[in-house]
C-alpha cells in the first residue's frame, strides 16, 4: 500500500509566463511546453510531497536507471477547451489506471490516485490559458515515471520520479498516411511488455519505422512476431478495418495495447449502429478484401491523432490502395470523439472529466 | 559518414579526488562511481567535441527523449590491473562494434571509433588509481548513449549524449544461484531488439525476475517466445549447459545478445579440448538430461559475473538440483579468463589490450 506524505502540493508559481511567445497556430507536436510541471518523487519506499513548479531542466545522476536500463513509463492524455472557456479532459481514469498497469510490469511501484488527480488538475487550472478552445485544437498532457535511483546494477530502482508536462497541440497527422505491413521486424513477444506504455517499446520501432518511411511510408502495421500474419497496431495506434460495412480490430493482449481512444471507438461504432468484431484479422485476410473490393477503409487510433485514416497499404512487395470512400467511417467517428471531448454534445458514457 | 568536429578531448580536472572516502573491500556493484567522466554530445548531425569532466549530476529537459521513448544503448566493459601496475582491457573493440550495432537498431547514430578509444584510455588514464589490482578486482566501465532531444513526439531524437562512466567493482555474483525457466513471461521477440544492449531490454525483465526471486530463484531462464521450450539467456546473462563433457550453448540470434564473454569462453573451452555446440537447446533436452545425470553443470557467462554457476533449476514446479563436482569447466574457464584479464598468463588471441 502506498503511503501518502502530504494531501497538499507544494506550489512555486512562474513569474511570468511564455506564453506569448508561442505561435499557436504553427505546432510542432511535442516541442512547446507550458509554464509549470508536476512533480513527486518516490523515497524511501513512498511517494513525497508532490511539487509543482515552473517548467524547467532537471538535474540527473548519469548512473541513474533510466538511462541505463529503461524503467520509464508514460502516459498520452489531452486537455480541451469548450466555447465556454472550461477545461475538459478525456476519461483520464482509465490513463491513471493503465499507468499503474505498465509500472507493475516494469516493477515500479503504483502512484496513487489521489495525487494523479490532484496534480493533473491543479497543474491544468494553473496552465488553462494553455489550453485554447475551437476543434482539434487540445492540450497533450504527459504523465510519465522514470527510475532517478543512481546505481547500475541491473535491478529495480529504489527512487522514483512521477511528472507531469504539458505540450499544446493541434492535430497530430494531416494526411492521410500508407504503411507498410511488418514481415520480419516486430514490436512486441508473448509474454513480453508490449500491453504496457513501457517507453523501451517506443525506440524500437524507430528503426523499423525509419526504413519503412525511406520507401515512402509513414508507420507500420505491426504483425504477431511467430507468423507475421497477425495484424495487431499501426505505429503507435491501434488499427481498425473496415470491411463492407463492419469495423474489424484485434483484441487486446500482452502483445497489444489496451487503447483508450480504441475502445472509445468501438463503443461509439456501436452507438452509431456499426457492428464490430473483436477478434484476430490476418494479413491473407486484409489482402484478399482488399482485392475483393471490401476493404473499405483502415484507420489508427490514439491519443494524440485520434483517428488517423489510412490510403494504402503494402504488403510482400504488392500495393494496395484504398478507393476515396464517402461519409466514412474515420471521419464520422473521429468528428464524434471531438464533439465529446470538446464538449460539443451529449456525454452519454459519461467520459468527459471536467477539470 | 560521421564527421569529427575535433581530435582532441576537452579535460577539466577533479580539483580533489573522492578514492580516499571509498572502501574498496565493500563495494556495491554499480553505486561508486571514480574521479571523471567523458561525455560527447551529438547535434547538428555531428559528435561534438569530447570533454572528460568530473564526474557530476547533468541538466535534463523532462521531455528529453530517453525518458519517454527508452532511445538508450549501453555498454558494460572491465578494466584490470596487473601486477606491474599497468592497466588493460579485454577485448574492447567487441564492445566498440556492439555499441553502433545496437545504436543502429534503435535508429541512432554510430559513435566514432577515434572518439570511443582515445576518450575510454584517456579516462582510465585519468582515473587509474580506481582500477585495484588482484584477481577479481576491476573497474566496470559502462558507456552509453542516450536521447537529449526535448520533445516528446514518437520519432528518434536529433540530439544525442554518449558517455563513459566507471565504477570498481569486485566479483559480481558469489555465489552459486537457483534459477526459473520462464513458461510465460519471455524476454524478446523474433525481428525484435533482444540482440542489442537495449535499456528497454533490461526493465522488461525486472517483474518477472522478482516474481522469481520471491519464489528462492536468482535469476530466469529465458526461453523463446513462441514455445517456451528453447533456452536462451539466463538473467542478464549467456547460458552454457554441460551435457557429460560437452558444452551446449544457444547460438546467438535477433532475440539472443552476441556476447564477448560467451564467445570468449566457447573459445577457452575448444583451446581446452572441450566440445563446445553452438545449437537451439531445449526445455525438454536438459530435464532429460538432469533425469539422465548427464546434466552436469550450468553456468551464466557476461562481462559483470565472468561466469556464474547455477546449481539448480525449475521448471514446471519439477525442481532439479545439480550436483557439486570437482573441476568444474566453470571454475576451469573463469580463472582462465580471469588469468588473461589480468595479465597473468599467455594472452594467445590477442584479447589484452593495454590502456
Amino acid at each position: 500500500m502506498t503511503k501518502l506524505i502530504s494531501h497538499e502540493i507544494d506550489i512555486v508559481k512562474s513569474e511570468t509566463s511564455k506564453i506569448n511567445a508561442v505561435d499557436f497556430d504553427n505546432l510542432t507536436f511535442g516541442r512547446t511546453f507550458t509554464d509549470h510541471m508536476f512533480i513527486c518523487d518516490y523515497e524511501n519506499g513512498a511517494w513525497q510531497t508532490p511539487r509543482i513548479i515552473p517548467y524547467q531542466p532537471m538535474t540527473m545522476d548519469p548512473s541513474a536507471r533510466v538511462f541505463h536500463y529503461g524503467q520509464a513509463v508514460f502516459e498520452g492524455m489531452k486537455a480541451y477547451k469548450d466555447a465556454d472557456g472550461k477545461v475538459w479532459m478525456f476519461r483520464p481514469e482509465d490513463n491513471f489506471n493503465r499507468i499503474n498497469k505498465s509500472s507493475a510490469r516494469l516493477a515500479m511501484p503504483e502512484f496513487p490516485k489521489e495525487y494523479f488527480f490532484k496534480g493533473l488538475t491543479t497543474l491544468l487550472q494553473m496552465d488553462s490559458d494553455w489550453v485554447k478552445p475551437g476543434k482539434g485544437n487540445s492540450l497533450y498532457v504527459r504523465p510519465f515515471i522514470i527510475a532517478t535511483d543512481p546505481a547500475i546494477s541491473a535491478s529495480p530502482s529504489n527512487n522514483y520520479r512521477f511528472m507531469i508536462i504539458c505540450s499544446p497541440a493541434k492535430a497530430y497527422y494531416t494526411d492521410k498516411i500508407k504503411v507498410l505491413v511488418a514481415e520480419k521486424f516486430s514490436r512486441s513477444a508473448n509474454g513480453g511488455v508490449g500491453f504496457a506504455k513501457a517507453a523501451g517499446n517506443y525506440a524500437a520501432q524507430f528503426y523499423p519505422t525509419s526504413l519503412a518511411q525511406k520507401r515512402g511510408f509513414q508507420q507500420i502495421i505491426w504483425t504477431d512476431a511467430d507468423t507475421h500474419e497477425k495484424l495487431e497496431e499501426a505505429g503507435t495506434m491501434n488499427v481498425f478495418f473496415r470491411i463492407n460495412d463492419k469495423l474489424v480490430t484485434a483484441p487486446v493482449s500482452d502483445r497489444i495495447l489496451d487503447g483508450v481512444t480504441r475502445k472509445s471507438i468501438i463503443q461509439l461504432a456501436q452507438d452509431n449502429g456499426i457492428e464490430v468484431e473483436v477478434r484476430p484479422i490476418t494479413v491473407t485476410e486484409l489482402k484478399n478484401a482488399a482485392k475483393a473490393g471490401s476493404l473499405k477503409e483502415i484507420f489508427g487510433t490514439g491519443t494524440a491523432a485520434v483517428i488517423s485514416p489510412i490510403s494504402a497499404f503494402e504488403h510482400a512487395e504488392e500495393l494496395f490502395e484504398l478507393p476515396n470512400i464517402d461519409n466514412s467511417y474515420a471521419d464520422t467517428l473521429k468528428d464524434t470523439m471531438l464533439n465529446i471531448q470538446h464538449n460539443l454534445t451529449e456525454d452519454k458514457h459519461g467520459w468527459r472529466y471536467g477539470v
